[in-house]
């Protein structure tokens, strides 16, 4: 089947039994001689996925012709632990917008915070300091590029629901006079293509390239400053989208256009495991990490060839209180997601206009359903959507034994993965905050254009003369 | 609160805001300087602790008058992550016997196997390594000593649920003709002072100090062979017991009858963490997480005196589908879970007797209760003991928010956390087989009988004459 040989061809030659999954990182430019202070940083966030995902996923893609589980592009480049929780005022448990704060900036913040403190007060982000450094920046992600993670990195503002506000920050808040960001590729045009203010237009008279399809952003020349911007809001789910490695394609193109000889700050973020672990849809989660991995697979290539580039991946927090396994049963059953023909979400959609909604659901699955499991989905033909996607998910968590506790996040602590120059100043167990704390360390070793080091994260200016930022956290 | 109080002594003085907890390893004797090879190993297995466990353990004990969440006894220890999948033909989920045995052995082997592998034939652990190497060996937990943690590091059977026979071979089975360990700490009358056979006589015949109290045991002279055996079955909850330290305690007395010239290995299991979990009972499993605490803050000050100490401390795999916030709330509320005055399964057991449940619950719990909520428990006073024991813990989940989805075990990677010599060995993501396999490397270089180093662990052969391993393995 294709699909799973397009899984198969990212696993590992077989592991040898019981070994260390680090013992492939002789294989990584992590050891002493790797220079410690990296002249590009890739930050990669995977929102939403916890500890249980990245376990989910090693099953999901385990070949069962071989005895063990086949380790996963993520298995030899853990290298510690992070916690999550957000400023004492939202309690333990974070959202995504105090979480990306904390990652871009080095402070906690309460829920809903882009970039702001707990006063509201605008905070430099390390996207900010590369940018001030002289570095080149982007940023590649598959929601809107306004979503809380991306935005934490470029903008500030009170509350992560204010989309034309941030989109329009992107534009006006400037580090020295320049855009935060020389790349930004993801989603969004709803909120850039506006009738009361086209920002896109805006990018463009200021020298950007545009691009608003997978393949026009392909004919972009080497070096731009880009803005592509591909859906409305989020990009389409990676099993509906016209490129399933949207992903690592986007961040592939950000990286061709970010290279230069004072280096690059690129925020990756696979927005989307998030969204689904939100649905509670493990077929859709596991969909979303793989083109996760694609993406790491596509940056250890780079850092293979590139030895003077840090590459981090941390989650913001989990989502959904995903668990292997369910109901006192110890089975957890991968290969019922694994030959989906769509996402979950549009296999249910589309079956009402199915004439047989059972046959129809099997062949978008890709097994077999006894007839009673086919009658299930008959019966379903005339409810709402809403009521076929719920009956869909709980038919494949029974089949693939997959437990769920929330439609929301949970506090657990997070996986942080890094390899390449100076990866092991990210090992062990950290606050969220020391990986901010971390690049900026690093930014102020290795700017090209060396300011003053700073061990603490120092308030944003705003260089944009339009706009003051210390009257006002919103720049319109 | 004496509870609170007891409690915070444990976290850490205000931690600096977002500095990672890896900071604190300047102080861990984990550099360059330590030795690779430990003259003694201490393996501490947390049964049934998932990541979810440990961050719920720091929001458990943090001091809520501080802006940030005070950093556990774990946080500077954590090193990695293990896979703890069991063989092949039981699935991705793990049961404690299989994962026991790979921790043990380096082998995995079935659901239920304890020290056996697939095909039923026994297998060396590295107890019976370190013991044929002229160590000294011996274990502490908090369930019955025959159980399947520590059962899989002494003997060797097809089922773990065969404790007769298993205790059977804690006697029987012999490493050139040796008792497998010095010293045994945990529960387990029941299976070793039995009208068919008496283990403990047996064992008392050949030489063992036996104590069948905590305050004997502490009477025993130091450097015996010592069989303690404190309860018929599992030691009792941490909350009801006589010392709420009993696992550290326990730790402590094995550590004083083990020390010797040429080193120990000492088995340390948090066996009810597991045990709460199976129960969905987090008062209970946060409890069993403070004496792990306790007995690892014991064990940092071990190994600041004896550098050449090598702890490791882990996970067999994660219960109940443990989640820190659940239903779609972000909120979780420990503070409900710190001052109870028993068990949640005796508050519930004994608020039958209670004239006024409702009165007695909160009492118990710590905390007040609302009228709507007294009469909830008054309502049950008539109830069984399982529905109220069920009522308090939905309720206290409630109370709490904390989510689960199952009363088994879950998948999910469990952490890795290690200190002293040669702690650098298990870094990164591994397979929990790693563990065992760095073990047996460390024995064969750092043994004082020196045997051929082995790569691989080999097959156990028995030593008792009066036993056939090879034909049967079964000792009896
Ligand atoms: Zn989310
Ligand atoms: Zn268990």
């Amino acid at each position: 089947m294709i699909r799973r040989s397009f899984l198969l061809a990212l696993t590992s030659a077989a592991m040898l039994g019981g070994c260390a999954y680090t013992a492939a990182n002789a294989d990584q430019p992590n050891g002493d001689s790797a220079p410690q202070v990296p002249k590009n940083i890739i930050m990669v966030v995977a929102d939403g996925m916890g500890p249980a995902f990245t376990t989910a996923y090693r099953n999901y893609q385990d070949d069962p012709d071989t005895p063990q589980v086949e380790s996963s592009v993520l298995d030899d480049i853990l290298v510690g632990a992070a916690s999550t929780y957000p400023a004492q005022e939202s309690g333990f448990v974070t959202d995504s917008a105090a979480a990306a704060t904390a990652l871009a900036t080095g402070i906690k913040s309460y829920n809903g915070a882009i970039g702001v403190d707990s006063d509201k007060q605008p905070l430099e982000s390390v996207m900010h300091r590369a940018k001030a450094q002289g570095m080149r920046t982007g940023l590649a992600v598959t929601s809107q590029i306004v979503h809380a993670t991306p935005a934490s990195y470029v903008a500030h503002n009170e509350s992560r629901h204010n989309y034309d506000e941030l989109a329009e920050s992107f534009f006006d808040f400037r580090v020295n006079g320049e855009f935060v960001a020389d790349v930004m590729l993801g989603g969004g045009t709803q909120f850039f293509e506006r009738k009361d203010r086209d920002l896109v237009a805006e990018f463009i008279d200021n020298g950007y390239e545009y691009a608003d399809t997978y393949n026009r952003l392909a004919a972009v020349p080497t070096g731009s400053q880009v803005l592509g911007l591909f859906a409305p809001v989020g990009l389409p789910p990676a099993l509906d989208d016209t490129r399933q490695n949207r992903l690592s394609y986007l961040t592939e193109q950000a990286v061709k256009h970010l290279e230069n000889d004072k280096g690059f700050f690129l925020l990756v973020e696979a927005s989307q495991v998030d969204w689904a672990a939100h649905a509670n849809d493990i077929a859709a989660a596991m969909a979303e990490m793989h083109d996760l991995a694609l993406t790491m697979a596509y940056l250890k290539d780079y850092v293979k060839q590139h030895p003077d580039t840090l590459v981090i991946l941390t989650a913001d927090h989990s989502t959904g209180g995903l668990t292997i396994g369910a109901d006192g049963d110890y089975r957890w059953s991968p290969e019922y997601i694994q030959n989906l023909k769509a996402s979950t979400r549009a296999i249910a959609a589309n079956m009402g206009e199915a004439d047989k909604p059972g046959e129809f659901i099997a062949s978008q699955l890709g097994f077999e359903l006894n007839d009673e499991e086919k009658r299930h989905f008959d019966d379903l033909k005339k409810a709402n959507k809403v009521e076929r996607y719920t009956a869909l998910k709980a038919f494949i968590d029974g089949k693939t034994n997959t437990g769920w506790t929330t439609s929301g996040h949970t506090g657990v602590d997070v996986e942080v993965f890094a390899f390449g120059a100076g990866a092991a100043a990210l090992a062990g167990k950290m606050d969220n905050t020391h990986i901010a704390h971390t690049i900026f360390s690093m930014l102020a070793r290795g700017g090209s254009q060396q300011q003053p080091a700073s061990e603490k994260p120092v308030k944003a200016t705003n260089s944009n003369p339009n706009c003051d930022y210390k009257s006002d956290w919103r720049c319109q």
